[in-house]
């Protein structure tokens, strides 16, 4: 196969994940005076020892495989819901694989995802409420796919119900995280290009809306 | 056309955005100890009169005609600014038509959009930097409506340069958002459904990224 990624390295030479353009995109909000020290705080926290990591005035991008990007991402949250308990917290994450959202993309269209292990991640202990959206693109029959994302929430228990434009999940952030990672895989075996969006709610003190 | 909605009234009688499930989610931050008089006061500050607008712990939901919703997210994300001045504020939009993220759609294949009306909307004087992420559902080829909506914000001079799997914009919060509906729009006369994903970054103390 070849790949174009616009750097010097050869394509062969690249890791998995880079050649398959796998990665995301974070913006943590804290909703809190000490905003900066929180948000900073804990993405200092986190483990990134085998992430890529830029944060830049709207987002974090984060590239690395599956398993170590969602790792990341979870240490990320908890980490600021342990510098700011209480705090009305929100996260929102783009999940990438392929380059959707991209005009070019020159990326192999024959890979699966860069790892075939499910993503399993420790409790938290903290929970949240997220809306979740998830894009397999430039396949015809994108709605079979998001079928079977919408049973592994099922089958996780975090899922609530389908609202306009998401799916409503709720439970301990890891277990959420994991439900969309999961549902993104499973897309990524069958679909090139995938993109899932979720915005993650901690400590609203708004009610969460009914069915 | 046949359009089944889960409602009770007979589908020639909606109005025309709902029959083509056209409408947005917000989710609005404010890193301030007063976000909640922020983001309630400024939901509470626009004018609700032509959308329909339901608010839970995640996001707050938008209904309407593509002209309404826009004047309506410019109206919420203008008056956050003006109630929380150099206040870091974050909004998270997605705008979405036929059923993408659902796992079932029953809208009707052959609808452009509701409106044919290219978005406009007053100057705000408050700035933005944006990610930006666009996809059409459903149809091989989805690349070519991409660039076509890039070349939208390039004619509207809020184009920055393409980022991982986003779109950089820059500009008044009006125009950042005038050309990811414009952008949405154009591909949703192609291509039947279509969601955008765009995360505004307002008074961040974090530089900006560089390409």
């Amino acid at each position: 196969m070849t790949v174009t990624t616009g750097r010097d390295q050869p394509p062969d030479q690249l890791p998995i994940h880079e050649a398959l353009g796998v990665g995301c995109r974070l913006s943590l909000a804290a909703m809190t005076d000490d905003f900066a020290d929180v948000i900073l705080g804990a993405l200092a926290d986190a483990d990134a020892s085998d992430v890529e990591v830029e944060t830049d005035d709207v987002s974090t991008y984060v590239a690395g495989p599956e398993p170590a990007l969602l790792r990341y991402l979870r240490e990320v949250v908890v980490a600021a819901a342990a510098r700011a308990p209480g705090v009305h917290l929100s996260a929102t994450i783009l999940l990438s694989r392929g380059c959707p959202g991209e005009a070019r993309c020159e990326l192999p269209a024959d890979g699966g995802p860069a790892s075939d292990a499910a993503i399993e991640l420790p409790a938290s202990g903290v929970r949240a409420a997220a809306h979740w959206s998830l894009y397999p693109l430039g396949a015809n029959g994108h709605l079979p796919a998001i079928e079977r994302a919408i049973e592994v929430a099922r089958r996780d228990g975090t899922y609530v119900r389908s609202e306009h434009y998401a799916t409503r999940l709720e439970g301990d952030v890891a277990d959420v995280l994991a439900t969309v990672a999961n549902g993104w895989l499973e897309v990524g075996r069958h679909v090139q290009h995938v993109a899932s969006h979720v915005t993650l709610s901690i400590a609203s003190p708004t009610p969460g809306g009914e069915a």
